[in-house]
């Protein structure tokens, strides 16, 4: 996939400006908590586990450390550390711990919503050296390997062996499966394999006292006591720090096709949706949309093509299956058939890569292009299916022409749009208009306030409007078993109590 | 499926024979733990919040809620409620929290390690009458109902509006959709639309002291906060009681084909499951093994017709698809390649169902079909596929002549194989020899001693084959959090510390 140049792009166009985003603690008038302040001893301290080399201390070398890829965030870490092993981590979390220093566990920050990035003077543990593949069965399909492997270089190497991630976003080229799985990454093939509290088999992690939590399990079935994985799947490394994944690996399909259609309306998009799921059925690989502006912006700002016309909104279908010509037939019929409904108003279709790159690059730089427009005001949310495209015309209406562009773009197979509203510079008039607002909205419609990106350091003080008082009860006493100082990526997740 | 008469039979010749089994506190010397004990008092509160007819104190009514459906584990309840309503069930906790009554959750009570019923005088909460469908949205697939809705009536229902349950077991015709998800059934479609951890998309919950704990959400992802369902998922109701469940229905298939082959050895099994994984890809929803000795005591014991002859191994291939002549192609090649190679000696290949029906009820009537041998000690594990079926001969070897039988089945697919000793009647010599000899060996391999059937009351003492300290020491601080006075489904699943 090219969409990782585009990708790139967007990181050097930051780096160039200088313009660094203002410091999260005063942008969210947030107060430091008690922890310890790091000391040279601690440092020398550092240095002789690890060695000199994978302690990072000088400024300029932390500073991309300190901020998150939309440039919303900037913490002010003054130590990088970067583990090789799970013993280093359990080391360094032990030591930690004992001092009350704070930690940030960080992956390829590629995080919205600024999980990744420090607050404070958070020690950030930099995941990228630990990176081996461990072990992969080809025949079961099962892979082992250390919390910082990039998503996409898994995806190559099970590729050559005939299976591939059951994960894909538009951040692989950077993100790492630790941080996939510490943020229960969504993406774009969850439609067909499931999120990953089906597909990640078994974990390694770290509690913040140093314990090694080991459910480094590669079976498909283990029904020995309590699920301790799912405590470190989603919970963002507030409960413990990922250090190798067992995740399984569906078998690389044979026959791939992607169709790009131009649609009339949302509703007909529900109603080809209905009729893709019957049509194409096991096939069915990714069922997505976006509005126009979604995609007028990103082929003007990323200078992309669009391979068909102008339409008010998009669908993107992909086929995965094993035989090419079956799968052929039944996009020709679903095609067909939808052609004449009137439900595709016009569309391509196409099984050559570099053509179907074309295709999801325009939608998976989407996320991307929006920044070269000034500030991008972010959301990601679950909404039942009727619902579902709701909150962008009510935004437009709301926002009028204090916003550059309003648009929405997602997984409809999934229930889950993302929503961006596109300003020239970030403006706290536009914020406080949009939030608690739209988060209102969703928790009337019964959705999720983040359906794939995560709490983060942005949402917790919105988590009540997805989750009640007594589920957040005992999300804190989880909290406070796991980590009683609160060390782990504090001022996250979890609202203050 | 007709599978449920024989089911049916079983439970008619366990009735008639008025052999109850031993107690379970005598058999395997437990000790009671220091709760409360029921007074009349307690019984006129329960009828008060429930009514005179929903609390069972008759000691032939109660006698069928202490006893397992293996006859393994007798009990000793003197009371059952038969809780209604969410409601009813956080007072009932909250009452028998205060009072230290310890209680045990049971659903259709088809366990097969003595999870569902009690060991001394707990509490029964059976939870048949909690059997309403709230609500299903037919485009997303989502269900939600109450925990004691039976799976097969559930399967029935969706099945009805075109979609079908992720999961299928022999059971489904008593097993109640609450004990799946508190047990994490595994079962027959497990390949093909994976675990309950993935498609379980919601649980509302009671906890030991009431407080009803409501992630009863219908959306396919939901990142806010810790993923608090999974506590529950598996837990066989020792942290909480599940009394609501929201869950993902896949679309019907269109056409379903079955196979069934013989097979010459068991090396052979799984050259055609790579084979199958290969040539029928996305269509393949089953792929079940069983040795000689496990259809020829079914078909002997039940009566049962084999629509094949005599062969050392027999593989069960399921296809499900929304094409009939695209699948029966890719079946049809698969078939011709394999019979041509020679790793299918012979077989059958139907899509009529009344054919399709007597193959399923082979395969699934051989974990009954073994009680009528006398006594049966069965092992559920887990294990890499190239030791799956070792411990087979290994057992046989061991046992010689004190067995009367040692057979192997299960889904390869899942690397989880069912093993089925068969003795005249149950011998504390031939367990021993038995356990945990095989525990031992399991853990040898890296595999589960409990691939799906859970812990229950049978396997704390050898959960450390398959979980270490550490672990074993955070479940019981969850234990200790969730329950600390340890009322709910005590002597289960997390050894005495």
């Amino acid at each position: 996939m090219t969409n990782l140049k585009s990708f790139k792009v967007v990181k050097q166009v930051r780096y160039a400006s200088q313009l660094l985003p203002q410091l999260s603690s005063e942008k969210y008038k947030v107060t430091r908590k008690l922890f310890g302040h790091i000391r040279s001893s601690d440092i020398d301290y550092f240095k002789e586990i690890l060695s000199a080399d994978r302690v990072l201390t000088e400024e300029s070398d932390v500073l991309p450390y300190n901020i998150d890829w939309i440039k919303n965030c900037r913490g002010q870490s003054k130590l990088v550390l970067k583990p090789k092993t799970t013993q280093e981590v359990s080391f360094i979390l032990k030591y930690c711990n004992e001092k009350r220093l704070a930690v940030c566990p960080q992956g390829g920050n590629t995080g919205l919503v600024g999980g990744s990035v420090p607050v404070f003077d958070e020690i950030v543990l930099s995941f990228g050296l630990m990176n081996k593949i461990i072990s992969l069965d080809e025949l079961s399909g099962v892979l082992v390997c250390e919390t910082g492997c990039v998503l996409e270089n898994l995806d190559n190497y099970v590729r050559e062996r005939k299976l591939i991630m059951p994960l894909d976003l538009g951040a692989k080229g950077s993100c790492q499966i630790g941080g996939n799985v510490s943020t229960n990454a969504g993406g774009l093939r969850l439609l067909r394999y499931g999120n990953l509290h089906g597909s990640v088999l078994g974990v390694e992690a770290v509690k913040a006292d140093g314990t090694v939590i080991d459910c480094l399990r590669t079976l498909k079935k283990d029904n020995t006591g309590y699920h301790l994985k799912h405590l470190f799947i989603g919970s963002e490394g507030t409960l413990g720090v990922v250090t190798k994944v067992a995740i399984h690996c569906p078998a690389l399909p044979k026959a791939v096709s992607v169709g790009f259609f131009g649609v009339e309306n949302f509703n007909n998009i529900l109603r080809l949706y209905a009729s893709a799921k019957s049509s194409l059925g096991e096939i069915l690989s990714a069922f997505e949309m976006a509005d126009n502006d979604s995609i007028s912006s990103t082929v003007k700002n990323l200078k992309l093509p669009n391979p068909i016309s102008d339409y008010p909104f998009y669908v993107l279908v992909e086929t995965s299956g094993s035989d090419e010509a079956h799968d052929a037939e039944k996009l020709t019929r679903f095609l067909e058939k939808e052609m004449d409904s009137g439900l595709i108003m016009d569309g391509t279709v196409t099984s050559e890569p570099a053509k179907m790159q074309t295709i999801w690059n325009l939608r998976e730089n989407i996320a991307s292009a929006g920044l070269l427009d000034g500030y991008v005001f972010k959301y990601d949310v679950s909404l039942p299916l009727t619902s579902y495209y709701n909150l962008v015309p009510l935004l437009r209406q709301k926002l009028g022409p204090m916003a550059t562009k309003v648009y929405g773009y997602g997984h409809v197979g999934d229930g889950n749009i993302h929503i961006n509203v596109t300003v020239p510079k970030y403006s706290k008039e536009v914020s406080s208009m949009l939030e608690p607002f739209i988060f209102e909205e969703v928790a009337k419609l019964r959705g999720s306030i983040s359906a794939e990106h995560g709490v983060g350091f942005r949402k917790p003080h919105y988590i009540h409007y997805s989750k009640d008082a007594t589920a957040l009860l005992l999300m804190n006493q989880l909290k406070q078993l796991m980590d009683p100082n609160g060390i782990l990526n504090p001022y996250k997740v979890l609202p203050d109590v």
